[in-house]
């Protein structure tokens, strides 16, 4: 490997001392730390294009002065521990520069400072009904494995993509299937591949929403759209939500002119509330009417254990007003980091623009596989296994729920998803509840985060995906034994 | 799959009717296409939950007016051809809302508007000097399919990391390449993986830089590093650059207060002028000064064919005022979409962030394979033999250049990166020339795009990454034909 070094051919100091001194700023600020091995001198010499003699030179000074030292048959390393006089030696001249001046902030950056660094802190108890992860020990490894072999066959995905919206033949097969199984209005021309819901958000929020623009969300509502949201500056509207979604009347009240309403009309986050047809024709009409764009977060629409498929809103609006957004996250796996966008067609241009500056497109070889393992039916074969398998963990967690807590307890959209939001009736508060909790081993999630207003507290987000079902009884169980 | 319908439980219509209606409406906007097949009756009705009866009723009445067909032995068919009539009859009530308002777009949605499409078309040429992608035939691809296999032996890379940052060994392996290297002055901490430089590029300035702030560039400088700064509202500062690279004395006398300063100190893009010491230890002590930010693109520093390694801006500084960006775009492959940051420690935790919030984090198990690849010295095995091949296909430009133009072309950063700059000394337009090269099947690309101000002319990237010896060879005894 390369060593880097600074040598000025125009300086009167010769290359003997340039070196030395080079060195010795790299012992001092701890480039070079004690007991590396330093490349031999005619390695050096020829990397730098300077006789060995004039590094041999260099070396010897700082062997002579305890810098380094040599282990014969081996070569020359950087010594264990550095004379104290060394280390008190004046600094070289360019480590005393004095401290820089603080670093201006953007008005972005300034709302950052202001942010908590672990978006969401997640309990570390034996049985954790965390929400945000499919049950990643049933993923096809074996499968995806193979279709990666097969695509590193070719090294035809190794360029850069010739279109940032995407990967065509994964925009073909996500248009396929969200036209199918979501209802979606979609023609492949009008999908943007992401890196998953988040940027999705994000594009969305910077191509349409400046700050001190208003955005109206459900109340509760997914906790990072609304920091990607107030980073960028946006005013929020909460608007309350029921058992049938988003109050769209208390929406239509809202004086200020909305930008963006962000909803998650198929298993309202975190409630499970599914938003009802009337309400989804009086959304869109609100919509058509304002200008106002609806951001629809599809999260984890694949998951339904009873009643009928709910189509996108999206779909029943022809694809006018609504950004419709779905993620592979939930349902293979959130480290791939794929999701997409279904966009008006009027705003591709800009979104097209908006993704490749941002990061010009989303890995080659992951957007290959994937849309081999979607064309090829994996995905629909993995989905319906993975139905069978929530749908079991689902039951099991509402069973034993009801089992211990009858009616001291609220279970709340049972019906679809990866989760339910479950209300305790009890009087101890809920930090009270999740400690004692936490000292029998469950790890507990309130839903009072995702709240921007008051928040009515002792509801709790139970996912169910990733416990097996000893786990969920076992950790309901457990949490019945504590008197509340 | 799915088929998902809109019923509405509450509605007077019948379901039947509903559903007759839905695919109806489903035919009529193109959701179902001709010719495609429909659910059997069985499933649609299983998955929306009603009688066999009723959806073979919706059937029958959409098989009688024209809109299907069924094949005996096969299924039901949406019909080749829909009768006109059909295709005239008024549209669904929820088609017929009235077209929405133009939609509003934030200040940045509005500047990417004017942006051209397509940001960097290339010559569709037998022999194309275009530039920014390594030799992807020489890419390594079995051993990258083995790690790739090798890491899905289990699937710990699945969830989402525990640091939007990066995968920690994978910041460990850049860490100790830099520090050797390029003597960057780093730790892992400082870290971030990017998706390339185009994301370090965007984040750099959202973090950074407010619409109405100033950036200083070099001119000419990156494209692409320009349309990130104006897409985001800030003013541009070019300042020239010689053969000694940045002119820092023209910089210092900017009046305006410059917030970052983007530069390619170690191969001026496009000029491939090095940055000479005096002018590094000046724009160091100017940033000190000023409390500017520097962002040092080492986009292609691995490539270094005479003279001695040229070390970062940024180690001189040791970290101080410095954003160092590197990719692996040009090592590896573009597709792979994996860049680093090295930060000034105080700006790590605000970057942290803005990483999260724009997109959670580089896709997983890219990160792991590539910190496999460089643990296991295979990065500096393949940067030694690229080296050693573009080496020579550089050395073939230069002396076919040389052959056959003699001093009516100079060539300029011949001994570092990919790429290398021709002017050609002629009195025929720019635009001629590419027309004349271009009938001789040479791709040529101007230089011109990347100026901001009045544009030399007669500049051409060459690059020699992607073409073999004979194929440069021919490509320039061809362009010697042309009567310039």
């Amino acid at each position: 490997m390369d060593f880097a070094l600074a040598l000025d051919p125009h300086s009167p100091t010769p290359y003997y001392q340039q070196i030395y001194e080079a060195l010795r700023q790299a012992i001092l600020t701890g480039r070079l730390s004690a007991r590396q091995r330093l490349p031999s001198t005619r390695a050096l010499a020829t990397s730098l294009g300077v006789s060995r003699a004039t590094v041999t030179q260099s070396y010897d000074q700082l062997l002579s002065e305890g810098y380094l030292q040599t282990v014969v048959g081996s070569g020359t390393y950087v010594c264990d521990e550095l004379p104290e006089d060394l280390l008190h030696s004046p600094a070289p001249e360019i480590a005393s520069i004095s401290p820089s001046p603080p670093v201006s902030l953007s008005a972005y950056g300034r709302r950052l400072v202001d942010f908590a660094d672990s978006p969401t802190p997640e309990p570390a108890a034996q049985i954790s009904f965390r929400y945000g992860r499919p049950a990643l020990d049933q993923f096809p490894l074996a499968l995806w494995r193979q279709l990666l072999v097969r695509r590193c066959r070719s090294g035809n995905w190794l360029d850069y993509a010739t279109d940032p919206m995407g990967y065509w033949p994964l925009r073909e097969a996500i248009a396929a299937y969200l036209s199918q199984a979501r209802a979606v209005h979609c023609q492949p021309d009008h999908i943007l591949i992401t890196n998953g819901t988040q940027q999705a958000l994000d594009l969305a929020t910077r191509v349409l929403v400046s700050a001190g623009d208003a955005i109206a969300l459900e109340e509760p509502s997914y906790l990072s759209a609304r920091r990607v949201f107030t980073s960028q500056g946006a005013i929020l509207h909460p608007i309350p939500v029921d058992e049938l979604g988003l109050d769209v009347d208390k929406l239509a009240q809202t004086t200020a002119p909305i930008r963006l309403v962000y909803v998650t009309p198929s298993h309202q986050f975190p409630t499970g509330a599914v938003l009802s047809l009337p309400r989804r024709l009086a959304l869109l009409a609100w919509a058509q009417q304002t200008g106002s764009l609806i951001f629809e977060d599809d999260y984890d629409s694949e998951y339904r254990y009873a009643g009928r498929p709910i189509p996108a809103l999206q779909g029943l609006g022809l694809g006018q007003s609504v950004l419709y957004v779905g993620t592979f996250s939930k349902v293979l796996f959130p480290s791939l980091r794929v999701g997409y966008m279904v966009l008006p067609p009027a705003l591709v241009p800009l979104f097209r623009r908006a993704k490749w500056l941002s990061d010009r497109q989303v890995p080659g070889l992951e957007q290959a596989v994937l849309a081999d393992f979607i064309v090829e039916g994996h995905l629909e074969r993995h989905i319906r296994r993975m139905r069978s398998l929530y749908d079991q963990r689902r039951q099991a967690l509402v069973a034993a729920l009801t089992q211990h807590f009858g009616c001291r307890v609220t279970v709340l959209g049972e019906n679809a998803g990866l989760h339910v939001m479950v209300r305790f009736h009890t009087k101890i508060s809920e930090a009270e509840l999740i400690a004692r909790a936490a000292r029998v081993g469950v790890g507990l999630i309130s839903a009072s985060p995702q709240y921007l207003g008051q928040r009515p507290g002792h509801e709790f987000i139970f996912s169910y995906t990733e416990l097996d079902e000893n786990a969920i009884v076992t950790g309901i169980q457990r949490l019945a034994t504590l008197s509340f």
